[in-house]
């Protein structure tokens, strides 16, 4: 299969979605060249994904690859407060990967590009070096409406601390195919989907739906303070967020929304509260707001049907505590790693 | 070393390129925020390279690396007569690389970007699956007059085609590695060096300089229908402007310039006109133009100082005949295998 047969396929394949929007040329030149909306900036973010590292070709179709890695892209686009308008897809796969599987991929890039009108630019693709796996390396292009761009540094003290939908359904489901389960779910698609428990978390884990709405409501009605998907995990990420804020971030534990499909399979019940505190790839929003828009905010999720919930506060940053601590009920330090933090953490790392 | 220690090393190490120009906002957030130019279009160009396909450590440094990588991605918004505005760098290393590498690879980088003004956007970095070498996407982002961008498909029956610069340096420096020489060309400069052969062959291949200029005033000066930068072998390339065109190129063997230094290497002798024809990465520019212009051009070079030859025509696309042909001076067709062509083309492929 040769890149410029290639080239053509995607081409083809890509029919609506390498034109309009922002794209004045396309694939298949030295570069894409897009037109910037007047007043508006220019987001872009990548991301390397490498075979055995951030997924696992047993459980994950050419086509669910395709999915994941745009929905993944597209997020980092929606925590900015974006609109994304263009991918760049570079791959390289073992010489002897059959065609068929390319063209599933690129199925994948464009059902989870459509949704959000984001075009595919361009890309490059090559051979993998002997005895190494797929490599995809995605760059999503945004915009934003100028000096609008949530970060994750606007944090301060006082805000609080809002996550969208549910966590943990991901690293459920990654636990889930990890130990045997198996589910395809099909073709992409961004409306909830009425199915089993096990079905809906492994879906979460492999289709997931990126936040363009929520992030560009929060954006547009000026919100937020500051902004993240939660992709390493709900924790990890709001030391992001506290680290580029210079702030420490208190979070009540109980207050975490947990996806009902993780209650839903009894086997993982152990592990469900860390599994929402610390799993990763669920692509909801984290975000700090002005207790002031509190209101707003809850009424802003009502319209758009998305969930939102207060979970903590942001403090000062002190020497000596943490940058992120984790309390019950009555404000008192849950060590979170007595819930078995750590360890879950590494293993979903090395398994993932 | 971590991810987030990396981030803050970059950050250290980028101080006067992580900021300013058209960046907004760089490394560290979910994604980059750009302020694109009024009445500019943007560029992008992603590209992905695995050691062992496309570089080989063994004499390859991490340095030099890091100016290839971005050289090259340079040179391809250079070929569309753009301005390189900014870089995102996704890099996956096996877990046990020492950190001072990866200092190395950035000091590369950034010794690639300055000169051109380029901000590092952005990255991701992450570690290889077991067994698997180093990756490296970058993607660069740059901007270009507003409907002005130089493009593969421009060429027309009639146009004459031009090269930049000498060519078969950058794979005869290959050709010198791969068969033992050693040569370590310190650091990165886009100047003229005066240096032995064997040195300026293998500098050509490691650190090449991307046209930037040329392709600016090209695009500019409206010079150009159709431009590439020379990156797969003139030949091939010339295929792709062809290809894109829907036009045939016929093209003089004797007229292309060869790199002075190839000549300067006897054992290479033999193959000086198949490298300069067929050999890869001399990142010079290969471009067509109406034969009005070729005062214009002529005079623009010496101005620049870069040297350009015209080296053969565009004519119409015939079934039955090749679309690019080569010819001696007398326009008869030179069957370009018996050079060696393919041979050669198939074991750089091999060795790069």
């Amino acid at each position: 299969m040769g890149e410029f047969g290639l080239i053509e396929r995607i081409r083809r394949r890509a029919v609506d979605l390498s034109r309009g929007g922002r794209l004045v040329l396309g694939v298949g030149d030295d570069a894409a060249v897009l037109r910037p909306r007047p007043g508006f900036d220019l987001l872009a973010t990548t991301d390397l994904l490498s075979e055995g590292v951030h997924f696992n070709l047993s459980w994950t179709s050419f086509y669910d690859l395709g999915v994941k890695a745009v929905a993944a892209n597209i997020s980092d686009i929606a925590a900015m407060g974006g609109t994304p308008t263009a991918l760049l897809i570079a791959l390289s796969l073992p010489p002897s990967t059959p065609a068929g599987r390319v063209d599933l991929f690129y199925r994948g890039v464009l059902d989870a590009a459509k949704p959000f009108s984001a075009r595919l630019a361009g890309g490059d693709t090559t051979a993998s070096p002997a005895g190494a796996g797929v490599t995809i390396c995605v760059t999503a292009l945004g915009e934003i409406e100028r000096g609008r761009a949530l970060t994750r540094s606007g944090a301060r003290p006082g805000d609080l601390i809002f996550v969208s939908g549910t966590l943990g359904g991901s690293a459920g489901g990654l636990e889930l195919l990890t130990h045997g389960t198996r589910f395809t779910p099909g073709r992409y698609r961004t409306d909830p989907v009425e199915e089993k428990p096990e079905r809906s978390l492994i879906r979460a884990h492999l289709h997931p739906v990126p936040l363009v709405v929520l992030g560009r409501a929060l954006a547009q009605g000026r919100l937020a303070t500051a902004a993240i998907d939660v992709s390493d995990g709900l924790l990890a990420d709001l030391g992001h967020i506290a680290d580029e804020s210079g702030v420490a971030a208190v979070v009540e534990i109980a207050r975490i929304p947990v996806s009902p499909a993780l209650r839903g399979v009894p086997r993982l019940g152990a592990k469900v509260e860390s599994l929402a505190a610390a799993g990763g790839e669920d692509y909801e929003l984290l975000f700090t707001a002005r207790p002031e828009h509190a209101g707003k905010i809850e009424r802003l999720a009502r319209k758009c049907r998305f969930p939102v919930a207060p979970i903590g506060r942001v403090g000062p940053r002190r020497s000596g505590t943490p940058r992120v601590q984790t309390v019950d009920a009555r404000g008192r330090t849950i060590r979170f790693e007595d819930l078995g933090y750590e360890h879950f953490r590494t293993a979903v790392r090395k398994r993932g």
